[in-house]
């Protein structure tokens, strides 16, 4: 397919050069930062542009990945094109395309992205809609090009995917963030965690979350929990300590 | 050296049997019930006990991992041996053993232990503490043996280590275990976040867990936090949700 995208951030850039390299054509790539577009159309052998009017109105497929916020302002100025228009948001609706085109879609990739770090796209599960079973099969067709594990999601499952992921990745992440400044005030390096933190993840890959569980909390151990709030002084951490340790405790009766 | 252990949970299991591994003997376990003991006993070849009285007094090392407000009922209940006491808790001091024993320690691993889960000890990290150079010397060369990451950290230390560990370890599943209840209620399986998860543990192997932040509340975006916030039906559930978002976003200023 010969692609356009609108938008050169973490997903764009992932998802632009999974596409050229296997085997689609990307065409053009706009950003508001000429610079930016220019750095994701270098890598993908695209055009450059930041004039949302010179954007080419023959492409297969426009493929819009810009913050939520932008993107139905960036929708409501683009050109009249043919081909589809899909965005890659998980909390996004289908029709935030409706006013403005036929043939609209999204594909949503499951994934944290950061642009400088590689990734193995086949196992990254995508999630496809399409306005009509027509659009639905065209995407999924493509995304089968780079991703072994391609379904359809209706929207609205695709919310709770999206908040899902902000648990499962971001609060996660936020944890080893939390813990790496608990240590460094000790002068112990992040590097000490690791073990832990890739066996936490690890686990859940063969047993479930709640079974998993270890530590404190879950043994609803009162006089290491008070210990630990006597350790951190933060406020703010004090309040997720605690609030955290009670979900866990009532989460395992 | 011959060792006996003082309980039989998922610290000692694992412990034993690499110990058992690396070519120590566990002469005994000792458990209040019965059935604990011998469940330990026969995986290493040890006589199962659940009588405190009859601990044998000539092992070389005797390795409490009990849980931390029974440890010191179980120390004072011990009949007098020779060797070394060392426990494996994070959160007890050393001085836990001074009335009681001289020549004491800690043997503290810095992971997550599930009964039914295979691990390699060998990458474990183990933090040792004694009551003098000597016995220090002693627990090192023995946990040498295990694993190849063996480090003297002072007790003060260990407690923020344990708590950085609750945070990266304990709280990180937990956010797992809401991620799987929000989708569970959409008929999704928890499956399909898991590469995600994974992906969301690797980056911080090579990247501080700061800068491999994303999502919505690093963004600050704030309608998609609102629409998140709608999606949650559980109070607790939501507290959690605005706290974190409010941790990342000042966390990234």
């Amino acid at each position: 397919m010969r692609i356009v995208f609108i938008g050169s951030g973490n997903v764009a850039t992932h998802l632009a050069v999974a596409l050229k390299a296997s085997g689609n054509e990307i065409i053009q790539v706009y950003s508001r930062t000429f610079e930016n577009a220019k750095i994701l159309a270098v890598k993908t052998g695209a055009v450059p542009v930041n004039d949302i009017g010179s954007i080419f109105c023959d492409a297969d497929l426009y493929i819009f990945s810009v913050k939520d916020d932008a993107l139905p302002i960036v929708i409501s100025q683009m050109p009249r094109t043919n081909g589809i228009w899909a965005h890659t948001a998980g909390s996004v609706p289908l029709n935030v395309f409706s006013l403005f085109k036929e043939k609209y879609g999204v594909i949503y990739p499951l994934q944290t992205f950061s642009k400088d770090r590689g990734l193995n796209f086949s196992e990254i599960p995508l999630f496809i809609e399409g306005d009509s079973d027509d659009t639905t099969r065209t995407l999924v067709g493509l995304a089968k090009t780079i991703s072994t594990n391609v379904q359809y999601l209706p929207g609205y499952k695709r919310l709770y995917l999206h908040l899902a992921a902000v648990f499962a990745c971001n609060f996660a992440n936020h944890m080893y963030a939390l813990a790496s400044d608990i240590i460094s005030n000790e002068d112990i390096q992040f590097d000490i965690l690791k073990p832990l933190i890739a066996e936490t993840a690890a686990k859940v890959m063969e047993m479930q979350p709640v079974a998993a569980q270890t530590g404190p909390a879950i043994r609803f151990d009162e006089k290491v929990m008070k210990k630990h709030l006597e350790l951190i002084t933060d406020p703010m951490v004090k309040e997720i300590y605690s609030l955290l340790s009670k979900s866990i405790h009532i989460h395992s009766l």
